[in-house]
């Protein structure tokens, strides 16, 4: 196996080749994908990256790769500083650092279907300022120089039942008919994987976690679509499913198809489709319109068929969660649990159950680990779960009829007077965003204070959102939606809030070398009623049911009103999830959801 | 004196002559002022129209005027509905009005010394769209039609000592000329009035109730500067204050000196700066910077001096206001009391207390009108306040160390409960935003929410922002810092607080035809000492001391620690308002002022 120098050298070989001066490397794939297939990994292959989110540059004297705060410390561990600068975004951009680096009049190759338009039009402008060109390759260069670079997933769709989706394919791609009617569009392109998979009724299994299918699709102005996924993915019942209004067509097809568009009006999302698109659109000679895909909000409003199936999939969750928390609880503190070992536990308990699968990687993190909101324990860092520490466990489950995300702590042995006073801050902002009643039109930005409220008083902040939407048998980051400060990448906190969505809601408080702590629930927006009401008003439904540690919880913190939710909640997780559980798991759950003492 | 049409009709005829077939008229001036001098009220003169946010445009068949949300009823109310169409932004922008009315290749004049340099390029793309054309006139036509337009206004320039002032402006001079150095900048244009008035420690009186001088500014990179200034308006004490490295200049050199700059790097704020400065710079051949006026902040961020001089402008206008709400709680139940009669005997005591002057037109308002955020009494609508009423009272003055903004509400007889939980809510909105604490670099968006939680648990809500910035001695609205939904308008919920920015803490509530409810007081961020506290934290100092009336107070809505805050507060204001009153005045004041009963 090469080393990650060697693979360095061989791209730089086959720039020179291209004649290219520099490449660059994003994270992501064909659709913009916040996953994504292992054929796709270029990042990771060449630099030894395995966080979210990077790019990385390469120059024929210069290698950077770009990070967030998030990976300051991963990427130092994971990619060699001999070989590569580290740079931090968003303090410097990738088009900022090539403008500074590059030579003068340096032709800089990029993937067109892997960057945004304004990626492209950002960097050529950035890089015209030194004289330098951003040129678009027609393959590759790094799949050139990786041999053994896997192929993309050839695992077969499957059918969303209409029961689960509460909504025919035929139904939805009528609203996108008339929502292209709307706008005077021809068609829409769809790029995102969880449109398609949305709009389609189909689920696939092309990407780690999130029950997609490599695909592209574009729907006509008469509800009729054509479909581009590899046809061996096709099984009979799925062309049953699709009937004749979708045409299947080779993924190969999708870049054709977009040049013989000539004189249509297109829909084409820009921040969910790569420039490729644009450019073969426009190549083509189609008027573009650049408008939010319009599958995006009603994908994120779950329809009732949706929500009832996300509460049985929580139900069903929240009885694994309850089954495996007992287990540390009894298993832990006698030492040698590791983390792995934890959550390989958690994902048996959830396969048992029926899980189709993990939604994401679990955050198994006991200790200092818990303190890296994006912790992923492997052979290196799997650690022994101790007493004195604080476990935490964030984790969920792809269910045929819902996606979960849930996240819970718990001592092992007796926690300190601090973990406790931090635990019941980071609770009171749970319930403060749980019990939040705002008018309807309320962006997510204006509710995220809430959940930091009780830790600015105590001096305290966590540096991460408050929520993400979720999606149903989908990813379990869905947007558009997101409670997170005002000026959170992507916008997403600005969206309005409508009755529907479902989203996280996890604060947090992390002790950087020593524990951290959150408290993730998902939360159902909801119409609410309220007597002399002068506008539409809207609140929270919590879906997820599992006990929060009683033993972390200072009540003398929490007011009456805060008292009352928590041994509200705490009955209505005995009434949801007792009923799968029985013998000592019953026992224990009724012990642990006991009602808690009274109010300061 | 001229009827309204007439007006219109002779502005039709001018556009003839200039060879123009529209015309657009703003309401501002050469400073983008949010209060304009008499001579520059073209708006008010052309269309009656005396709101303080609105818009003209004149076509050959068709004229719109153009006002927001608050002045719906009062643009109907004050401009003929058969001349003027009235349109709503942002609903429909100026310039989408006109690219839908002007015939093709019309000729659009405005006048560049009353716009920004963004309004143009907008308006003119848009208008380009129909094949008409944006023109910018040497001289306004308004002007040529309006016979007994006012001068401006020749008072002399008065001195802001250094003791009030905190700092000189030789050293005010200096920060700017190094931060043209870190810009590598020749020159800073200062067009903002309160930045002109700030910056040479002057005050005029050419603006109603804003103490500044209409001028324009250069400072250069040497810490000198040119004062562009009516030569009227000097006086020998100012000519010494300002020194020799400050050369006076009359105001109609600035554009010829703008035009000289060639060569140099000048900075230039587009939000504050007409598109007229723009052009004269670009003409002259300057690299215009387009940055944020470098006074803005300092200006906002008060000193020791500052914050001293508004403590105690704040005790003197408290004790005014205590005389005030005590004769207003012994008068108004007699009935015969209108608004008027009140706010004129409010600003006598301002008067008589020494105010140089009130910091805005009072709002004076009782029963229906207080539904009004912005009522402004006036001859035709003077209602008298009525037993069943609230009457809320929003003033302000400008005292030599301090400007104040205050509202209050009180009953007249007895009030409703209704009215009760309401105030209550206000109440609670209020003590939530002045016992905030946050960290370093919260913006004033992430705060405005806990304002409306208590009105949003009722389903209600108020339409305006929580707070906005206050100058020292100098404008009552004042930038850029605005505690207010993330998407208000200007940006200016997105400025991080800063320690030393005094803002309004002004929540309300409004019921159409009945009755409104505002608490406001002002509050000053100070750095706030947290044990334990992991980043510098900030919170509010409330600087404004009245009483806030306990008839309207249902104490069984409020926790223990609002009762607590509650209690504190009135406890101090007869602290600080007390020993300047006497009699019976002191006696109403500690009534007023005593404890409330227990919480909930």
């Amino acid at each position: 196996m090469s080393t990650y120098r060697d693979r360095l050298a061989a791209l730089r070989a086959q720039l020179a080749e291209q004649r290219l001066d520099g490449f660059v490397v994003p994270l992501t794939d064909e659709h913009m994908s916040e996953y994504v297939g292992s054929y796709a990994r270029r990042l990771e292959w060449l630099t030894g990256f395995q966080g979210s989110a990077g790019t990385a540059a390469v120059l024929p004297a210069a290698a950077a790769i770009f990070t967030d705060g998030r990976y300051t410390l991963q990427v130092r561990q994971q990619v060699s500083g001999d070989d590569w600068d580290y740079v931090a975004v968003p303090g410097t951009s990738v088009a900022e650092w090539l403008r500074a680096n590059a030579p003068a009049g340096a032709r800089i190759g990029y993937d067109p279907w892997l960057h945004t338009r304004a990626w492209v039009e950002e960097a050529a402008k950035a890089l015209a300022g030194q004289g330098a060109e951003l040129v678009a390759v027609e393959t590759n260069p790094v799949d050139a120089v990786w041999p053994d670079r896997p192929q993309p997933s050839d695992a077969t769709l499957a059918v969303q039942s209409d029961d689960l989706a509460g909504k025919s394919s035929a139904a939805k791609r009528a609203d996108v008919a008339d929502w292209l009617a709307s706008q005077q569009a021809d068609a829409a392109v769809l790029s995102a994987l969880d449109s398609i998979a949305w709009t389609f009724n189909v689920r696939g299994a092309d990407v780690s976690h999130t029950p997609v299918a490599l695909a592209f699709a574009i729907v006509h102005a008469d509800g009729t679509a054509d479909l581009y996924v590899a046809p061996e993915k096709m099984t009979d019942a799925v062309a049953q499913h699709l009937g004749n209004a979708v045409r299947v067509l080779p993924r190969t097809a999708f870049a054709p198809a977009l040049h013989e568009m000539r004189g249509k009006r297109v829909a084409v999302d820009p921040e969910r489709s790569v420039a490729a698109v644009f450019d073969a659109l426009g190549q083509g000679g189609a008027t573009i319109l650049a408008m939010r895909d319009p599958t995006v909000l009603p994908r994120a409003i779950k329809n009732p068929a949706e929500t009832s199936g996300h509460r049985a999939a929580q139900a069903r969750d929240g009885a694994v969660m309850a089954r495996f928390l007992r287990w540390i609880e009894a298993e832990a503190p006698k030492g040698g649990l590791t983390e792995i070992a934890a959550s390989d536990h958690l994902q048996r308990l959830r396969e048992a159950a029926g899980a189709v699968d993990l939604s994401f990687d679990s955050i198994s993190a006991t200790g200092e680990h818990g303190a890296s909101p994006h912790y992923k324990a492997d052979a290196d860092s799997d650690a022994r779960i101790e007493r004195g520490q604080l476990y935490l466990i964030d984790s969920g489950g792809q269910w045929a009829d819902g996606t979960t995300d849930i996240t819970r702590v718990v001592p092992v042995g007796e926690p300190t007077a601090e973990m406790c006073d931090r635990f019941t801050r980071v609770l009171k902002g749970h319930i403060a965003i749980a019990t939040a009643v705002f008018p309807d039109g309320t962006m997510g930005a204006q509710l995220d204070s809430f959940a930091r409220r009780p830790l600015w008083e105590a001096g305290l902040d966590f540096a991460h959102g408050v929520g993400h939407g979720v999606g149903a048998y989908l990813s379990v980051h869905e947007g558009p939606q997101r409670i997170a400060k005002p000026n959170y990448p992507g916008g997403g906190p600005m969206e309005p809030l409508r009755a529907g969505m479902i989203l996280s809601n996890e604060p947090g408080y992390y002790k950087a070398g020593e524990y951290g702590i959150r408290i993730e629930n998902l939360v159902l927006v909801e119409p609410r009623e309220i007597a002399g009401a002068e506008g539409p008003m809207l609140g929270f439904e919590t879906l997820t049911f599992a006990p929060i540690e009683r033993d972390l919880i200072d009540t003398t913190l929490l007011t009456s009103a805060e008292l009352s939710w928590l041994n509200t909640y705490h009955a209505e997780v005995v009434d949801r999830i007792g009923p799968a559980l029985d013998g000592e798991d019953r026992e224990w759950l009724i012990r642990k959801c006991a009602r808690v003492g009274a109010a300061a």
